[in-house]
């Protein structure tokens, strides 16, 4: 069987689906001659899969073993049900002579296509994690097709740092892309101390955004924001009240021109389409967001704004990243005030 | 209690949702001074949701029955596997004060907000309909807020005819809205013998599209729509099956700038991203679609395209419906032949 670039020729149901629909991938060790095989050092579990993973289970014993399980049956991770997976960092172990993706035996990289695509084996049964994290340190192998995306981690910024902001790079690409198609936008970020968050600010400034709204939970977080002076304005506000939601943007400088949604918790649909003016732009970049409910909503409420599916891949992203945080020391604090 | 243009005061839940994130709405006869009556003629199911309770209940009494279950307990009609609802037709029985929507009493008219929002009471029991289709006599009332959207139906066009292409009528708009974004673009849509397929191929085709491509999952279908003569091209494929579906694009004279998700069943997401050019957009308006498919879809291929969310509202988006329906034969032949 010839390889496709996609990683079709990995795909072991019955029916013809891409890697990232499919129940189960192939993971045998030898490598078509446009793949890549990584030695996995790490794990970073998407957010949405790790809390509704923390919610299902007991212990970090019982998390750590759903993960197994996930693994071992499906031959990647791919959280059942939340559908998403993450990214792994890792060193690469065999390049396919046929490979286009540029990667040496050597390079340490970081995937930027989603774990719930990647074919992967454990070997060391996650011992070195403590179920507790998102970060899981792990020992194993994963394999990148022809169309995969990997970025070598850059010697200037710690290992860690890269990888969890390679961890959303796809967001402030983006986010700078849609607030370029509007004169002096104003932009509002939904969950904005969060690691897609801070960077979606720093990349709204960048583009040109007139003003910037960072919107939070709780007081702790918008201390954590205002300390960082990377938002014109910060407000706290529950995203999941639609209402309070709306007000809060109003009273800071809204509607928005474009609303920005980072925060992984189900229903904050209702909430970024009002708060969001005639016209304007939501991103959904939580993989909470619900379809029918953004559809539904934005109709129920006459509401003429543009829903984007949050895509994580852009030309350029983790470069442009990688740049945001070199260049902006507020959001290279909350990056690194979160890895501890 | 105030009302809220939005329908806020009619929402029973604890917490504060907007109507269509609702448990249960009020759906007391006395109306705010913002509100519309409507004595309601027939109820119009979305496609996803027939098809679900189809699949779900044994026969026709089992689906009347579950419906009104639905209607009964959350004071809407919404159903609760798909989130999805319809519409309705009926006519204007009050109208309070201070209605913003233009509506006199004695207009035939149909709501253009989802059943998933609309406050309803059913009186008649559903004893005219059978429950074999998504077409749904009923006696009985629903209320409109200040924000909703509500279009008389016009005199020229038999009320089902009329009925049937406003259920659908965001389609056409948003499509033409983002066809004109491109020069000479190249259009396909998926499903494109149905109701929101073909008049988006009209709309494009209006829009200014070079060349509009309609993809159907058969013979008959390809046959119907052949006959009219609405595509420049048609091609059968699985849209379920990424793969075939690029390679019938392709072969059709794709990749397309914009592809339009028109067929109501899960797991397209990959094919419809597959078929579409560097740069190009998706727009999805089948409530099928998954968030997360589509957005880990694309990283996984690394496709630079937009995905849009399917809008319902776009202003003018019943008039334009109608109008391309009335200036083309293919469409409302097509349209008369569903109806039977």
């Amino acid at each position: 069987m010839r390889s496709d670039p996609t990683g079709l020729h990995r795909v072991l149901d019955d029916g013809v689906v891409l890697p990232q629909a499919a129940q189960r991938l192939d993971t045998r060790r030898e490598l078509w001659p446009d793949e890549v095989r990584i030695r996995v050092e790490k794990l970073n579990l998407d957010a949405a899969s790790y809390r509704q993973l923390e919610r299902t289970y007991a212990d970090g014993d019982a998390i750590r073993a759903a993960v197994l399980e996930i693994v071992a049956t499906r031959g990647k991770m791919q959280n059942p049900e939340t559908g998403s997976g993450g990214m792994l960092v890792g060193v690469v172990e065999e390049v396919g002579p046929e490979s286009p993706l540029g990667l040496n035996v050597g390079d340490r990289v970081t995937t930027l296509v989603s774990l719930t695509l990647t074919p992967l084996v454990i070997e060391d049964a996650l011992r070195d994690w403590d179920g507790l994290s998102e970060q899981v340190p792990c020992d194993g192998y994963a394999v990148l097709f022809g169309r995969s995306i990997a970025a070598v981690i850059p010697d200037d910024l710690p290992r860690d740092l890269a990888l969890s902001v390679m961890d959303v790079c796809g967001a402030p690409a983006l986010t700078a892309r849609v607030v370029k198609q509007y004169d002096d936008a104003v932009v509002a970020v939904i969950g904005a101390a969060g690691k897609s968050g801070s960077l979606s600010l720093a990349a709204a400034k960048d583009a040109g955004a007139a003003r910037t709204i960072g919107v939070v939970p709780h007081e702790r977080e918008a201390t954590l924001l205002e300390d960082a002076g990377i938002a014109d304005a910060v407000t706290i506000a529950d995203a999941r009240d639609p209402i309070a939601l709306r007000d809060a943007v109003l009273a800071s400088g809204g509607p928005a021109d474009v609303t920005v949604v980072c925060v992984d918790v189900p229903g904050c649909e209702g909430g970024a389409i009002l708060t969001t003016a005639d016209r304007g732009t939501v991103i959904f970049f939580s993989m909470a967001t619900s379809f029918s409910a953004a559809a539904l909503g934005a109709e129920g409420v006459a509401a003429d704004v543009t829903m984007l599916v949050g895509n994580g891949y852009v030309p350029g992203h983790a470069a442009y990243a990688m740049d945001l945080l070199r260049s902006n020391d507020g959001v290279r604090g909350l990056f690194e005030g979160r890895l501890g």
